[in-house]
């Protein structure tokens, strides 16, 4: 096999829009290209065989939940809020599957009231509730397959050594329950983690959960409509990042899928990063360029581990472009952002030797997990985030937070 | 010296108010203790002799901000929106002090309008942007001191290798900058860590600054009148962290500092976490028990790195109290939250041995960096804090985000 040159597929904003958007709507700024998502949902609908599901927890703005559902996705949600999120975004919900380790009773029937499309259910104890129910929508048994994705340990979700899911040994033992139950059990859900540039891991799994489907069918007469193999597959965060196209790795889970549970079971699967991530990007306006005593030059940002916390929860490496600096000289500096912790945004990157205050700077492959991990810390307010339409103009999808939101929930002063 | 019996002054529920407050406010649930938060403040405040501020980034409940100022303490914000916060909280602008390591010129146009007490210079470029102001408070000039205090990589701010502060060779050259700019300099500043169990770093950097200030008189005709040596005091994660009392670090660190500065300059302190983490706890409700393959029992709260991001993001550990359970044989567990991701909160600590669905778990320490760094990742609301009265009352001073709030910045969807 021949060594392949990777396309970078990542949106990224020119000088004139990056000057544009900053203008018009301030900085630090998240952007969506609405083409780029919109594609890349299309690609995953076009190719996978089956359900594609997008994972709102990547990004769970109203305005890309609705894009994925236009362009044909279901909506996988984790919680009460982000069902509720599905719903604002006037998705159908029947056309949700929910999700969550420790769904409580409130977030069980919520979703049973407003019939959700299915319930991928974790654990023994949520059979039991559910069994309880009048009617459920269809439901998927998560299993815990035992495949190490080797990708880093607060992603990897599939190994034996999980909180998500059955372990395969207790799998017909919850099935049988099910059944018992009278619960409309119609097949099986496994995600063995994410950022994994092929699809082995899942192709693994799907085995793995097929072996099951094949167990259930000859000891418990249990016939498997669905089998959903998850999410996983990474992106570009950096040139070190080369994940297979979405092309390719439709089509291989697909057809291991296939060939190991056969041809009557529907399939499913459920893209998040690899839907949004290289669809959005954020643009900063540098502060303040000091050089320290130990020599390192630090360039400042507006903005910090509040929007986007990944470098600091997992050790995430991103790429940047400088804006108004072609064809010079670069240096290596430390970006930080503005926060009152030693918040190294992105350590050890090339920057033109005479950035300054004022300049743009954008941060690519940040539609997933940045906007919907934000917080407030150090009295930072969330930022817009903006969709760069496909005719051009461009549309704020959500709002910078207001001062007054930062403590509309703080109470009863008074009588402190 | 003998061995001393360190005393555990973290605050703690008991079962039966655990219970109470569980029904009253819901689960997961931040409680303040207005005593222990009372006491703490005070006893830094009679202890040191010198401004004691509150680092309100510890915790930014404007009730909690109003005990601070109540029991004496000036409010060092980090931001505008810290400083709003505090303005909001009832403190005159001239009880707060600003910083922040790329203050943006709006900010400093905001607090030089309301006329903030002081401000803490970070760099040439804020020296600069100030001497453009008819008026500016008095200021310090924040130094990076160069020492390494040995503490967690993010939380060290104070060595060679930072983004804050000058470097100590540029300092005289700064200050002859302000001078020239006929700016209101009044002193220096440094903070060199936090969570450090004694008063050394303090007190090395102390020493640091007095030299520049020694320096500064001799060279420049600049008299010091103002020394602050920012905040560091650790407290009791776990029994592993043992830290000097309140009494014993403003004592090392009053001493040190009045040694080599002399006895013409005012002292400042700045205590964030060894304020307000003890007199904090959080209460959890107990979802899914469960043993995965790899014969790990993990057991589900129903919070997670939305409501304490500290375990992720520093690897920080905890101590957990099981309501309800007494003298029972323990087990080791590994807490997870609902997180849809490896969200390990607590991993390896002992629980009950019958841990189950409904129990309540209090974490004790959660006052600091908790609720200002909580976030809604998968659609979680963000817990309320209850502060439990000195009169044995309880009072709501944050409530739970409402579902409404989740998606209030979510606009023109119709256009999308």
């Amino acid at each position: 096999m021949q060594a392949s040159i990777v396309e970078d597929s990542r949106f990224q904003l020119n000088d004139y829009l990056a000057d544009e958007l900053a203008r018009t709507y301030g900085t630090p700024l998240y952007v969506i290209d609405e083409r780029s998502f919109r594609d890349r949902a299309r690609r995953f609908v076009v190719n996978f065989p089956g359900d594609v599901s997008f994972a709102s927890k990547a990004n769970t703005s109203l305005g890309v939940i609705k894009m994925a559902h236009q362009e044909g996705c279901s909506i996988d949600v984790a919680s009460e809020g982000e069902f509720r999120g599905a719903l604002k975004a006037e998705v159908p919900p029947g056309d949700c599957r929910l999700h969550g380790n420790n769904k409580s009773a409130a977030e069980l029937e919520f979703a049973v009231e407003k019939k959700i499309g299915k319930i991928i259910v974790d654990c023994f104890e949520e059979i039991e509730k559910l069994s309880k129910f009048e009617w459920t929508p269809p439901l998927l048994l998560r299993l815990a397959p035992g495949v190490d994705p080797h990708t880093h340990a607060k992603i990897s979700t599939g190994q034996a050594d999980t909180k998500f899911g059955f372990p395969i040994k207790d799998a017909l033992r919850a099935i049988e329950l099910c059944l018992n139950s009278r619960l409309p059990l119609i097949g099986f859900h496994c995600h063995v983690g994410s950022q994994l540039m092929d699809a082995t891991s899942q192709s693994t799994a799907a085995k793995v959960l097929a072996q099951i489907a094949h167990k259930a069918q000859a000891e418990l007469g249990f016939e498997t409509k669905f089998l959903n193999i998850g999410g996983g597959l990474g992106v570009r965060y950096t040139a070190a990042d080369n994940p297979i196209s979405i092309e390719e790795f439709c089509h291989r889970v697909a057809t291991t899928a296939r060939e190991a549970i056969g041809p009557s079971a529907s399939l499913g699967l459920e893209p998040g990063r690899s839907m949004v991530a290289e669809a959005g990007c954020t643009l900063y306006e540098v502060g303040v360029v000091k050089t320290a005593a130990s020599g390192r030059k630090f360039v400042a940002v507006d903005g910090g581990l509040s929007d986007n916390p990944r470098p600091a929860l997992y050790g995430a490496r991103y790429e940047l472009v400088w804006h108004g600096h072609s064809n010079e000289p670069s240096s290596i500096v430390t970006v930080s952002g503005k926060h009152c912790e030693t918040d190294t945004l992105f350590a050890e990157v090339d920057a033109p030797s005479t950035v300054r205050a004022g300049d743009l700077v954008q941060v690519l492959c940040t539609g997933a997990y940045n906007a919907s991990m934000a917080n407030n810390y150090n009295g930072l307010r969330r930022p817009a985030t903006v969709l760069v339409q496909e005719n051009g103009g461009h549309l704020e999808i959500q709002r910078r937070e207001t001062w007054d939101e930062l403590h509309a929930r703080d109470i009863n002063l008074e009588a402190v």
